[in-house]
């Protein structure tokens, strides 16, 4: 049993060269590096403290921290005993009974404990319908911009996309148009998300009644999207409420509202009282799915009853306080930045997306040279509307620190200032 | 907005009939259908306990509960607050270091925090690889029997498997003559499982050392399940000891050891000294994959360093005594069993994988009835050889209390006799 060293690496010709060729196409959609390439571009001697624009994650800030009664739902789950074990996939335990009634709450009926699965988070609900619906052939309509998970779990899963626009000039609503002209016979779901990452916008009851329609006529169903939350004048309509005209998938989880993303806990709900998801089978591949891969871990599933219990109380109207606070913040502060138009105040998730004009600025040639260039002299990180197939836009993120957004959209100003072409300099 | 209910289902024709037929084939392999079937059959009217023989799963019960320590490190970790955000996929926090000591305790060489990726359960850890080392053609070496769902991920990503043999008359060692005989220049791995589930034993050093020989001799890498703990006489021997011989791809977790299958939290380590696997891109695939799939929840990482730290203590004095006193009263009592054959008694793990001669039984067609009918009369739940490609043989769980333990296998014994033909009877 003894090797030479020295003959080791020489004589031997391993045979797993390649990997998973799915891996590369579906790494090609994700914000994930692109948002390392901006980090790496950071300058270290810089004394500031970076401020992380890049994506939403609040929660490591100590005005977001999660609610003591959401930690201590941790602890009673966890010094019980009783959740030590292999969870159920689906079923009537506690969990599922208090995420069915808090889902019904906003719907004109009722869903059931069974009407759901749970998940280690929304992005495993995004990759279990990805995977669920990857028939050959079939295709999805994604919106643009959007959350680019869909098109990593579709690629990964060899599920065709298709993207329709998301209108600026309109509050970010879907162009309905776009839709009808991308579906074919082969399209079997459209993706909305609302409140809207990464746009901040939240969709009206009517505008969601003429989605509903629209995927009706097609004979499509629709997955949507609800892990963020509002804080605008806006109220929040879920997708289920058309549950009636269209099947509604919808995808939730708790790492938003409550500020707990590091929880990993979601889930599915079919909203479609009319049962559509189950006869076509649906409902039962997306169990087949979650019965194949990752549980959300038992203490939390445990936790889940009574965190939903504290649902609308102080922490909540506090966290939406400050992030309409942030939202007002950022808004104002990027009116006064030439080379940035943002046309819409978010009234919902945790981030804006604002245009971005290369003309004003010099020696900058896209945004991904902007984010770069910013997070290099700024310590400011923003991710580049790129990432989300949309060049010479970016998508910034409110949900940190008020006094730190204060401090990076002064500095982002700054370095528009800096960069601005003499002619247009304020 | 208004439709009326009686046209709804019936002018619509959803596209959406189809799912993944890939989930079909996945599911085939799984046990846990199989499992469900048995469930079935219970006698709801039977008052004695039901006695769950058929998976591994002994935290339920008091006597397997996990430390106190254990659930103390996720009172900690939930209440310090740094434990809400989104987790690291891979990195070089205190969670990373103490896995890495923790697994170069055994190793003739130490691995470091970056040569891990941490996933949601051992499982997920199965489940990355199949998904990573999935290219159009290659083919993976799978132990029967062996644990399923290496069969499940294979088939879901499109990986092709074959089987090599357990020898049950050689304490179920790998058949390595049937290792070189199923390779071809496709293969890229081959699977071993020690401590082994379903066989209860455990390799030793020379085999180890043989089937490293073997791998080298064919270019393969080994994925070397180690997530079940010994308890027998024999010692434990990491795969990952042979890691200059051939790369070693290590899968654990805490589940089995710590007995918290609940926790959902494994982990992926490249006991490669020499460096193939990156050289080769497969780490790197493995990052990527695990990247965009579900993270184990960060209270439980944060929790995993007191976690590791209480290794070694009463906890698993007690826990492997127990578990070694399971083994023993059911090899013993088994052989009492005429219909069954228990030539190894194990050493590790959470099962014995026993031979069942269905001559001596009237009116039982195979294993899979022969577990049916033990449902419906007994309350006793066992797995069915049959998902394991094993017709005619039985996987008996251990891990339950020792009591319940012993009634169940007095049921079974009943059974047996009832069952037994005339000329058979003892
Ligand atoms: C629209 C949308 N869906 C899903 C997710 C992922 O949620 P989770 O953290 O629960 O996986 C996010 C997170 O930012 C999101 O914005
Ligand atoms: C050999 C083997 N691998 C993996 C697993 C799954 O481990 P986990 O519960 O950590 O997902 C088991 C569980 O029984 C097992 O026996």
């Amino acid at each position: 049993m003894e090797h030479s060293m020295d003959s080791y690496s020489g004589e031997v010709a391993w045979r797993f060269g390649a990997t998973n060729p799915a891996l590369e196409v579906a790494r090609a959609h994700s914000i994930r590096w692109l948002l390392y390439r901006i980090y790496d571009c950071l300058n270290k001697n810089d004394s500031r403290p970076m401020a992380p624009l890049g994506f939403g994650d609040p929660s490591a800030f100590e005005c977001f921290r999660t609610a003591a009664a959401t930690e201590d739902a941790i602890v009673a789950a966890a010094c019980s005993g009783k959740h030590n074990s292999y969870p159920p996939v689906a079923g009537s335990t506690d969990a599922f009974s208090a995420v069915a009634s808090y889902l019904s709450r906003d719907l004109p009926y009722d869903i059931s404990p069974s009407d759901i699965v749970f998940t280690a988070g929304c992005n495993h609900a995004i990759e279990t319908m990805m995977a669920v619906l990857a028939t050959p052939g079939a295709n999805v309509l994604l919106p643009r911009p959007g959350y680019p998970m869909y098109e990593v779990y579709a690629a990964f899963h060899g599920l065709e996309f298709r993207h329709f626009d998301l209108l600026p000039e309109k509050e970010w609503e879907v162009d309905l148009k776009g839709v009808e002209a991308f579906a074919d016979d082969n399209t079997v779901a459209m993706v909305i998300i609302s409140p809207n990452n990464p746009s901040g916008s939240v969709y009206s009851y009517e505008h969601l009644a003429k989605i509903a329609e629209t995927a009706r006529k097609l004979g499509i169903m629709v997955i949507s999207d609800e892990v963020q939350f509002v804080f605008g004048s806006k109220p929040f309509i879920p997708m289920g409420v058309f549950g009636e005209t269209v099947p509604v998938v919808t995808l939730g989880g708790i790492s938003k509202r409550w500020m707990v993303p590091g929880y990993r806990f979601g889930w599915i709900a079919v909203t479609d009282p009319k049962g559509v998801l189950r006869k076509n089978n649906v409902f039962e591949s997306i169990v087949t799915y979650r019965g194949i891969t990752a549980d959300p871990a038992a203490p939390i599933q445990g936790a889940i009853p009574q965190i939903i219990a504290i649902t609308d109380k102080s922490f909540f109207a506090k966290a939406i306080g400050l992030m309409r606070g942030a939202a007002e913040l950022c808004y104002r502060k990027l009116q006064d930045i030439d080379c940035i138009t943002c046309s819409h105040k978010p009234e919902g998730a945790m981030s804006v997306m604002v245009k971005l004009d290369i003309a004003y600025l010099d020696g900058i040639d896209d945004d991904i040279d902007f984010c770069c260039k910013l997070a290099t002299e700024e310590s400011v990180v923003i991710c580049p509307g790129s990432g989300l197939r949309m060049k010479n836009w970016l998508r910034i993120t409110f949900a940190v620190d008020l006094l730190l957004l204060d401090d990076a959209l002064e500095r982002l100003k700054s370095f528009c200032l800096r960069h601005a072409k003499q002619n247009t300099k304020a």
